[in-house]
């Protein structure tokens, strides 16, 4: 970390404050959504410092225009980029002055203590595992993400660190579900649920038979099979599944997502044509169904906190994700699902 | 079958008539809404004849309410039912008298050409493999169904006939696919995309991407993988995956059409209290997507035409099943299926 003039903006009497590395280069635009996210973040919440990694020019240009001097921002330039199209591992390797490749290593030497990327999916969870590894408690870890709903939100995992998962990978996914609903959602004793085509315990494939048994024995907060048409409905606060089904879940309810946003964009200029002003119970609804609300997901099951953001995020996902950060920084996340899993053992 | 006044009501001229047996017990609420969903489907097309199969007092009070004296109905009185939790082999084997195992005998000794039920989907897939049989050249039967989008619609398949397939499976039901859009959606060359967590022919399962090397070498109009963020676009007009990603598929999508309906009586109910009248926008939208105008989701590889309807289904989507069910009988399915899976092995 190159580090310049970051101590002079820090109060050092200030013990509860947090390092978070942003790679200001990811994401389908880059610099111009990634510093004015991690801007309003850190106007928001005085706790937090942020480095950010990418090409300096792009980043001092976004933050004189948000006249943005005075926060604690500190630059490390990288003159390499991952490329969304890349190979993951080969480009960890071969590009080791990469936002991600540095802010990793960084993270891994204490120097930042989360690093936010929306940058290829594949490159952070390859650097992830490379630089960062595994908690020594976890076979497989998991990508662990929020889906809001109408009535409320679930956490849904894994969303696609894997391809193929065992019945005993799901059964850690439900431990790494139950924390994040903990930390984030605040929910005292999450309702935890294995998505499956029917409810009964004899449904689905002999592993997810297998994974419903281990559940059940779990002594965990076990709500059962859910089906996806349930998911949408409050019927669990964490619904567990293979990174496979649990990618195809979350990339169909997205696009659902964008769709309804489309509905509201119809509606509010239908309203504004014929005077009535106001969003009315369709602007409520959307309000909570509202993706950007959540930020990022959480890489779990490694050394340290990785949050993969979407290509496509909005300044305001970007800061939701800082922010998000910051909380599961003090929570601790990799120390307590490293000691849960390693006490259920 | 019993048989009485069938003849006397059928003009044995009219050598283009078809025969379609329907389970007026099935469904969430059975004779109240099937044989409404009969009625207009013979009033709308007088080449059908329909078998009802059911309790002969439910069903007389319906055709009366209805008065529905003068169409081609017949009844076949059964004293038996298979309830939605029951063992769907056991159930077959157990009930000879319900309406499914009798339709199918029915059907198998060419007495009727389809099937249309609203009952158990179990039960449907138990009754049509063990009375039916397969196809020669099918390994494994799936289900087929259309789902409506903005833009237009597309077959999805296996919905969940099966929990596992292989490549091979897939492949198979690429074809099953194909001819159900060429014979229901009258595409010409159906776009064929294999469902995936990314484009590239790398991703996904060992089992896909030995499926996409199968697609790619079978000459089929292949568009490669496509991923669920896509598939509501009118990225393919045949989405082939195993039968469990199928199912969840299908109810997550089912979820959303329901809370699409939501949204649009919202926004009525507001158009109403100011006044300015008319759906718009957003009517025409919910009419493209309306799951009703489907009707019935198919069982392809079998010997016959069973029509698989939601359980939740109007009297709407039951007389959509019955007018697709005499496109499927004049399309000749089980027979093209067979020829063209014979031929290409």
């Amino acid at each position: 970390m190159t580090g310049e003039n970051k101590e002079s903006k820090r109060n050092p009497a200030d013990e509860a404050r947090v390092q978070v590395a942003v790679d200001a280069a990811g994401g389908d635009v880059g610099a111009s959504v990634m510093v004015p996210g991690v801007v309003d973040a850190l106007r928001r919440d005085a706790s937090i410092d942020v480095v950010l990694y990418g090409a300096r020019q792009e980043i001092d240009r976004e933050l004189d225009d948000l006249e943005a001097g005075d926060l604690p921002i500190e630059i490390v330039p990288c003159t390499q980029r991952i490329e969304m199209g890349e190979s993951p591992a080969t480009a960890i390797r071969s590009k080791p002055d990469s936002p991600i490749t540095r802010a990793m290593r960084d993270h891994r030497e204490g120097r930042v203590s989360a690093v936010v990327s929306a940058g290829s999916t594949g490159a952070m969870v390859a650097g992830s595992l490379m630089i960062l590894g595994r908690l020594p408690a976890v076979d497989r870890p998991a990508i662990t993400t929020v889906i809001p709903t109408l009535q409320s939100r679930y956490v849904l995992l894994d969303v696609g660190a894997n391809v193929q998962n065992t019945a005993r990978h799901l059964l850690t996914f439900g431990s790494m579900g139950s924390l994040y609903s903990k930390a984030i959602l605040e929910v005292a004793s999450p309702r935890v649920g294995l998505l499956n085509i029917g409810e009964e315990s004899s449904k689905g494939t002999e592993l997810l038979q297998e994974a419903y048994v281990l559940f059940k024995e779990s002594g965990r907060n076990f709500v059962g099979n859910v089906e996806s048409k349930q998911i949408m409905f409050d019927v669990a606060d964490v619904v567990v599944t293979d990174g496979f089904t649990g990618n195809i879940v979350l990339k169909l309810v997205e696009s659902f997502g964008g769709l309804l946003g489309d509905i509201a964009r119809e509606w509010l200029a239908h309203e504004k044509t014929d005077g009535s002003g106001g969003s009315g119970a369709l602007g409520g609804l959307l309000g909570r169904m509202d993706y950007a609300a959540y930020g990022g997901a959480l890489l779990q099951g490694v050394k340290g906190t990785p949050i993969i953001c979407h290509g496509a995020s909005s300044p305001r996902a970007i800061t939701n994700a800082v922010l998000t950060a910051k909380k599961l920084i003090e929570f601790d996340m990799p120390a307590k699902l490293q000691a849960e899993l390693a006490g259920t053992d």
